[in-house]
């Protein structure tokens, strides 16, 4: 059975091995000629509202999925109406790709999210501002990822310049959350509504850039319960089916009168950067789940096998010796070329203990600074 | 950089599907234009001493290594001259390709064997039935493999039929061991020497072909320590690189006065089939730590990740939901046309405790016998 997949990155790469493992095969589409996808399985390259390519691209597969939530939503529709199964739904890309509409239906599902209002004019900015206080964050609604597409305004003395920055497309103000962590859920929903979870994982940014995720967080166990509920509420009104990541920013801390809760920052549609640790962490990984379920196949495992955290290579080419002679590390590798700011590859690290996971992922965050 | 890989069968496509997630990239050679590695990686048709053949092939690959130990010794020693550097070695191909050398070198190592006798001339069989008294197993030398050319010899009225059936090529004939349970040994050896062993491993056949293996089988934790043994002998001697397998007879009971104790029954210088369980069930497969271990990079962990076993399917292609809603399974398929008797995939089974193991591979043999 071939499976189509828009998007030929190294999640839609990691995805195909996956499931060539399992006897799958697949068939990429994306823009570009150099999607590294294309190393494991037959890529189409082609624009998504290049009809042609679709419909043969279409005619070839049982079942299309995607690897980013910015496929367009004509583009999903358009391989439906071709006779393909497409999942996760639609539904969910309209929902991911605008800012607005996401944190407007995460509300209506009584998920928290930070205050935002949404920006088309200056005068939209300054009512924005007067809701949310500073500091604020302007973002356009569409097409952000890695941190671009945003403008921190800590005052009313930088109103200006991010609007100069950021004017003139839909734009989304959101207050500022002072959160204490950061973590992300990774979710699976079944075609028959069998869903499953990962444990939690923290993750940290530095500039907007997905850096380290760990497993299983210390501290943060009371908040799974939490997660899993927000999730659940949000699979099953967008009927999903396949992985689905959602982030969370973690604020109150034990000096607030709220205590510790979630706020929702953002949702992807897809298998996410934060779930990699699930690669050698887990019963079963995420890009294996995703594939279990848009076949309609049972759900794998999500339990954690011992400690588990992931550092990403961004820019940074380490030889796989110095990497892998850190015990319990494991090297993952795009076929990329290295180039600043990219991610390249990532280096999952298993252990027994959360002391013994520390260590090693110290060895591991040393040899990579001294590579930067 | 790019791996040659002799041999495309479902080893090889392991091996490549291992080495694809580290960013490898692989190249095949085989006789058969269906083989299932060309599946995930280009693959060149041709035959073994097809010289021009093997030369492209060599100069595209800076590293070649082999899938299966019947490559023949002058097809390796080809490509080293081609420049490629060969591992393993080519003499365990020399070692493993004939049951008298394998043996003799064996013995030579103080690890025990059957008593065995060269067979070219049916009175060479006579004289060897009075060595090894009956029952007794004939086999050819070379290229035997899943029960193929071998027979039994039950008491001397059986002689001229085993004779008929294999006589006119070179024999070997060894002495039928009372064996009690078999098991198997995967150690790999790195570059510089580093070794690691997997965890023993309890084996069932039927009909010649490996059906069922399992992980730390209850009852023999005793004998890795000597299995370790004979094996650290093995490699040193081969100046072995890479992952090899030895099959073991478990002889001597309980009541036995000598105790419980190992004969070696063969060697296979590749990847096996009997640690396929380490793909779920350890630190790193077999498949990975073969490549590691040509490469020159640092072995990983050998270590058992709780409890497995792995369930060939032979001939039968049981529904991806029928096996993945037994927990634990992992299911895994080659890609090929399914044929009686042709292994054409296997389910590995992960549990937490024996117990729980056993009842998840009752499950899915009851699953296997439905479908037979």
């Amino acid at each position: 059975m071939r499976i189509g997949i828009l998007g030929g990155g190294q999640l839609g790469r990691m995805m195909g091995l996956a499931g060539l493992e399992m006897g799958l095969e697949f068939h990429f589409y994306d823009t570009a000629a150099d999607a590294v996808a294309g190393q494991v399985a037959p890529l189409t390259v082609g624009a998504y509202n290049d009809w042609e390519k679709l419909q043969a691209f279409a005619a070839g597969c049982r079942l299309v999925t995607y690897e980013f939530e910015n496929v367009p939503l004509e583009t999903a529709q358009f391989l439906r109406q071709q006779g393909a199964e497409v999942f996760p739904p639609p539904l969910a890309l309209e929902v991911a790709q605008d800012r607005v509409v996401e944190k407007t239906f995460l509300q209506g599902l009584g998920i928290p999210v930070p205050l935002f209002h949404a920006v088309l004019t200056k005068n939209d900015l300054l009512e924005g501002l007067e809701r949310t206080g500073y500091p604020a964050v302007l973002k356009t609604r569409r097409l952000g990822y890695d941190g671009k597409g945003q403008a921190l305004i800590g005052g009313p003395g930088e109103t200006e310049r991010a609007w100069e920055e950021l004017g003139g497309q839909p734009l989304i103000l959101e207050a500022f959350v002072a959160f204490e962590r950061e973590v992300s859920l990774i979710a699976a929903r079944g075609r028959g509504g069998q869903t499953a979870f990962y444990p939690l994982t923290e993750n940290w940014h530095r500039g907007g850039i997905l850096r380290q995720s760990e497993a299983r967080p210390v501290g943060l166990e009371g908040l799974f319960a939490e997660a899993c509920g927000y999730a659940t509420r949000l699979l099953e009104r967008l009927e999903y089916v396949g992985v689905l990541a959602i982030e969370f920013f973690v604020v109150g801390g034990a000096g607030s009168p709220a205590g510790t809760r979630l706020v929702a920052n953002e949702i992807a549609p897809r298998v996410h950067n934060s779930g990699h640790w699930t690669q050698n962490g887990a019963g079963t990984s995420q890009f294996e789940n995703h594939l279990r379920a848009v076949l309609g196949w049972p759900l794998g495992s999500t339990g954690a096998r011992g400690q588990a955290a992931m550092l990403n290579l961004i820019g940074v080419q380490p030889s796989p010796t110095q990497v892998l002679q850190i015990e319990g590390a494991h090297h993952h590798w795009y076929g990329k070329a290295v180039r600043a700011g990219r991610k390249v590859g990532h280096v999952n690290i298993t252990a027994d203990s959360p002391q013994q996971l520390q260590e090693r992922v110290g060895r591991v965050k040393a040899l990579l600074e001294s590579l930067a």
